[in-house]
Order: C-alpha cells, then sequence, then structure tokens
C-alpha cells in the first residue's frame, strides 16, 4: 500500500480561513527560500492571495477569540490528577504571548499593503500571462538585482506576518493534536457523522483506493462523499481509512 | 558594473500575445521538470493562463501569417549575392514544416479545454488560496500518486503545445536575429525613435542605473521613459545602453 493521503476540512467558517492561510504562508515561505528566479511568481502570487485575504476576514479578532477558547480548555485540565501541569502551563503561557503580540501588531497586512513596489505589480497578478517584462519592468528590474536585495525584501515582508504565522500554527497545532486518528471502516462511499461543535475533520485514506473525499458538513454533523479518481474504477464497497474529528 | 539586464518590448498586439505565451509556456516547462510538489500550483497557474490566452485569441491564424511573412523576408535573401543558400533554405523549410504543423493541429488548447481533470480543478485557480485539499481534493488526490502517474499526465498536456511552442520559438528567434544589439546613449532618461513595421524593442541596460524602461509605441514610433527603482536616487543625465528594434 502507498503511504496515506491526508485531507483535512474545515467544519466552520474561521477554521476555513485559517487553513487558507496556513497554505498561503508554507507556499510563501517555501518560495522565498529558493533562490530560483522561476519561483519568484509563485511567492508574489500566494503573498498577494494572503493579502487579499486579510482585507477581507478580519482575522485577527477570530484568533485572538479561538486562542482564549483552547485557552479555557486547557485550563480545565488543571484539576485533573495526574497532568503534567508544567507542559499545560508552558503552553498557556505561550497561548497568552501570541495573542497579546496578535493585539500589539497593527492591522494585518498593512505592511504589505503599505509596500510601494508590492503596490506597483500587485494588480498585474490578476491578469493572465500579466507578469511579462513588458507587462511589470519594475517586478523584472527587481528580479536582476543581486539575490541579497531580494532575499532583504523578503525577508522584510514575511517578518510582518510572523506574529499572525506563529498564532495560526501554535492553534493548528492544538487542534489538531487534540483527536487521535480513529481507524474507520466506511461503506458504499458514504460516510456520517454527528459530532458537537468540532473545528476540522481529518481523514488519512490510501491513494489506492482510487477514492477522494467530498466532506459537506459543520461544526454539529459531517458527511463525506468518496469520489472515484479514475472514473472507470468503482469504489471498493468497503474502505479502511482513519479519521478524526477535532 | 552588474550583467546587463534585456527588456523586451512588444510593438504590435500579436507580438504581445506571442511573448505572453512564450513566457507561459517557459514557466509551465520549468515547473513541470521539478518533482518538487510545491511548483504545481504554478505549473496549473501558468497551464490555465495559456488556455485562456488560447481560447481569447485566434493565435494559430496570427503565427501562420506572421511566418508567411517572415519566409517572404528570408525569400528576398535568396537573390542576394555571397548569402549561405544552404542555410537559407533550411529555415524556410523548417518555417513551412512548423506552419503546416500548426495548420494540421486542432484549435490550439482544445485538447487541454476537454481534458476532464483540468476542467475539474481549473475554476478554483481564480479564487485566492482557493486550491487548498479541501477546496480541491481532487487534486490533492493527484498530488498524493506517484510521480510517473504525474509526469504521464503533464507530458501528455504539454505535448498537445509542442506546435505553438515550436512554432512560436522559431518565429521569435527568426525576429530577435533579425537586428543587433547597438550602442546608444539616453539623455535626461528620455529617448524616442521611428520605426518601419518594427515587431519588437530590445532594450539592454546595466541594473546599476537604478533605472527601468516604460515602453510606449506602435511599429512605426516608440517612446522610451527611465524610471528610477528607488526613488530616492535620481537617474543619470546620460545612461550608455544597447538597444535592437526587431
Amino acid at each position: 500500500m502507498s503511504t496515506d493521503t491526508l485531507y483535512e476540512h474545515p467544519l466552520n467558517e474561521q477554521v476555513r480561513v485559517y487553513l487558507r492561510l496556513e497554505y498561503l504562508l508554507e507556499q510563501v515561505k517555501s518560495a522565498a527560500d529558493i533562490s530560483d528566479a522561476s519561483q519568484w511568481p509563485q511567492f508574489f502570487k500566494s503573498l498577494f492571495d494572503l493579502m487579499e485575504i486579510l482585507e477581507q476576514v478580519q482575522v485577527k479578532g477570530d484568533l485572538v477569540k479561538d486562542l482564549e477558547k483552547q485557552r479555557a480548555k486547557l485550563e480545565a485540565w488543571l484539576d485533573v490528577p495526574h497532568v503534567d501541569v508544567v507542559q499545560l502551563k508552558a503552553l498557556l503561557n505561550e497561548s497568552r504571548q501570541l495573542q497579546q503580540g496578535l493585539l500589539q501588531s497593527p492591522r494585518l497586512g498593512q505592511k504589505l499593503k503599505e509596500d510601494k513596489f508590492l503596490s506597483s505589480i500587485r494588480q498585474r497578478f490578476s491578469i493572465p500571462g500579466g507578469i511579462c517584462s513588458f507587462d511589470l519592468p519594475v517586478l523584472h528590474h527587481w528580479l536582476s538585482l543581486p539575490l541579497a536585495h531580494q532575499q532583504s525584501n523578503t525577508a522584510q515582508w514575511l517578518s510582518s506576518l510572523q506574529g499572525l504565522d506563529e498564532a495560526l500554527t501554535f492553534w493548528l497545532r492544538l487542534v489538531r493534536g487534540s483527536t487521535v486518528m480513529q481507524a474507520c471502516t466506511v461503506k458504499n462511499g458514504f460516510y456520517q457523522q454527528d459530532v458537537d461543535g468540532a473545528y476540522l475533520l481529518r481523514i488519512q485514506i490510501s491513494p489506492d483506493y482510487n477514492a477522494y473525499p467530498l466532506v459537506s458538513g459543520h461544526k454539529s454533523r459531517f458527511a463525506v462523499r468518496f469520489m472515484p479518481f479514475d472514473e472507470s474504477r468503482a469504489i471498493a464497497d468497503s474502505m479502511s481509512l482513519r479519521l478524526a474529528v477535532c
């Protein structure tokens, strides 16, 4: 069997945004890390997508509230016997610091929005093939500058996202770590479950089943329909997979 | 002095499209070549941009006509003494074959448009961060397949663009090779020139001048205004650069 593929599905609107941001932050960081000119379009595309989301959604307020909710859950564990109080307090402390950092930061994405160079090239990225040298000579000039110049710029842009990145990573780590994966058998390619105030559905399935999940649902109920990737092959009557509702 | 930066500017609408397509084809090929999962978003983004341009513009007809025009120019050389007739005839022959290939191919981009997998993921690429695993589980499944599977798919997609790629590369090579770069002195950051039926303006300038060109113009006249990249530094009164009107 091949390595299992992990699918994650948000069960509320905030988590949907968090997963998008996490994905884009990973894209931006991985593209900025590679000193290969062909990676730059992807770097800027992901950065501008990030900025667009941060302009549309009040992520800071949502994330602060969600950090607080997770802290309330963690604090409830303090009274449970045999719990590792030291580790628990360290987590609570880290959570408070990240929240403080978020609250003290300017509006998320604001520094990027005020960057003259980024503003001058942003609009062109939505046009198909709109970033040729004749469309964006200013970007073409930037690409011809020494690598150190580019790295200094990207480090500065990324640093303005660091508070968000750290708080988001911390929150998602807590949520993902809140439940372990459990074995589950899916009959006839369909599975549904009632849940209680869940954030995130995680599904691990072997690609050998030729099936990918389409999830619909929210914090109290979800349904998964498995679809055949290669439509000429039917889906197995019974599939063993692993599932976690976080 | 650093290596010069090459800027190209199209002097008619067809060449504008050709340069876009050339850029996107390079992006697609370079992204497809790297067995790194983080490159796939860029591969698909460039491929879908290519498809959009091919759907909007009748590239095949334009390129066939432009190949014919270049052949007429080449044929005029046949009567000039001491010309390398063998090489000239080889070029004419190559041009005819590429044109024939284009004419015999189905509508450019049609095969890609009919591809079920590409169709199923295309729309999501225009949404900021719209290609997370929960947005596009079908792409996530594809990414988890063995590399050989992905390479076989990409090879098939790219093969449907090969005729266009070859004809375009050939035509641009002829046009770029039609004139050599000439030294040119630009005073006060501005340069203009009358030209006769030109396709393409090429400018080579050292990035050390802190200047990038903004070109306006068409086949019979163009003007270049050099702008300072770092606005706190003025542009030199006199700049030495190289220029070709093709």
